[in-house]
């Protein structure tokens, strides 16, 4: 097999929204797959994807999805997919790949993994990218390039799918990291998890102020505020998924945001000028590495 | 006077960081006034500005910048203004405009208003605009194009003095809206002044994480954590002294924020998925609003 050979013969992509029509779009067009198929549960959205000629098929039926794949990527909602793996386990085969694009993985191995029998492989992952649009539409085949793609193998998985799931990520332009479903869920609840909880609550915060009008609150919104308001623009679906599926490591991460967000308050209340200051001062660095490390 | 006869003979910058080098760039560059000085405390600061070649000339002493100036704005951090008000005070001529750019206004007043004798017009001023950057190198001529520029002139002031202000604004770029001061710090409070002490805290609070290792939350940081380290690369002293002269306003507003946080935490802990959704729901169309009055 050459660098350029496709990897796959067939890839079954189960919701094609955002992320699922990027991977369809990227799949096809850096030859990963001979053919790209979809299901969703939606026919306007199959027929858009079809419309758009980013599958080969489009089906509200997973099973028909499911004929001839040898890597099936379930792009739904995270809270779909106890559904979505009862739905796939008759169809399942000797050999095939059953991997997701979701934002939480240990809900991965409690919600596919029981309906999996043995010599069919589950190999989680997570394309850390995104934009705050929705919809088959709003895909594009360069959204993972120079971003991260976390997989989440549980201990025993076949070594050889594994690899395949890495080159295919690498083969779209992403860069791989490997580590356990719990380590993830900690550690994206931080970088992602959180700052989507407090933007959607500062937005509608300010949407609630009943002494500044909607129309000031939008035309000032370049002193910080807009930067906020694309991430809570994101879909409402997916992210109440992904905090109801994480709930104990957002939950411990908030808890200490508000320890924090606390003692800061306080320095204001009491005019600690000094306290601030040397936070803001010691924020400041964190950006510069972000830069550096040219995910800015 | 023609449209772009420049509307004053010289003008003292006081303080020639980020915003102070991007007035003085622009003042020039469209012809607002004939001759553009500066003075900052810093010899350091002062020397790159005479070699970026922004100002006609530099002084580390304001009486030297006001020698001739009809319009002083000061461009240092709010908290300097007290200080900087009783220097500029035995300096100041009949007819002269004394302006600002900072982000807190009742301050001003407070601070400045004090100083000034009749015949003397103090017109406050906010320019919503800057990046994370700092410096005068940091500065251009075009930060304030497209951007909103508030004013602030306590009641009484003279109407001329007003819209001269009104005209240079809008000469480099920038649409004018005049409000009280105690209303443009109730409204900033919300739009920019809560946004950066969020993004301030969540930073620290990720950088303090001891079981996620710092080089993890900078890779993974393009999930949406990115967005907040930008804010929270802004100027520190600048941002302290916005914390301690807007304390009323923003304690108040950070009181509604973190109700409206432990209701989405209460949300989340008993899985009441729909009262999730319903609130990401709502928060998107904030952003499509900001989008539409091209503040995105």
């Amino acid at each position: 097999m050459t660098d350029t050979a496709p990897l796959f013969d067939r890839v079954a992509i189960i919701g094609i929204g955002l992320i699922g029509s990027s991977l369809a779009r990227a799949l096809t067009e850096y030859g990963v797959a001979r053919s790209v198929v979809c299901a969703d549960r939606s026919i306007d959205v199959c027929a858009k994807a079809m419309e758009l000629g980013i599958v080969e098929m489009a089906t509200t039926e997973i099973p028909v999805a499911m004929d001839g794949a040898d890597l099936v990527v379930l792009c739904s909602p995270v809270g779909s997919f106890a559904e979505v793996g009862e739905a796939i386990a008759p169809h399942l085969r000797e050999g095939m790949i059953i991997s997701d694009v979701g934002s939480v993985k240990q809900a991965v191995l409690r919600d596919i993994g029981p309906h999996l029998p043995d010599g069919v492989h589950l190999v989680p992952g997570h394309p850390v990218a995104g934009t705050e649009h929705s919809g088959p539409e709003a895909g594009f085949a360069s959204l993972f390039q120079g971003r991260w793609c976390i997989l989440t193998p549980p201990p025993g998985t076949d070594a050889g799918a594994v690899e395949k799931m890495t080159a295919l990520w690498r083969r779209i332009g992403s860069t791989v990291e490997i580590m356990e479903a719990s380590h993830h869920d900690r550690v994206l609840a931080i970088t992602s998890h959180l700052p989507h909880l407090i933007a959607y609550t500062i937005v509608g915060t300010a949407s609630d102020l009943e002494e500044t009008t909607k129309s000031e609150v939008i035309k000032f919104s370049a002193g910080g505020f807009r930067d906020f308001t694309r991430i809570a623009a994101s879909d409402p679906v997916m992210w109440r998924d992904i905090f109801l599926n994480n709930r104990e490591a957002v939950l411990d991460t908030l808890q200490r945001f508000t320890e924090d967000l606390t003692a800061l308050q306080r320095a204001i209340r009491w005019g600690e000028g000094q306290q601030l200051q040397d936070h803001f001062s010691k924020t400041r660095t964190i950006r510069r590495s972000i830069i550096d490390a040219k995910q800015a």
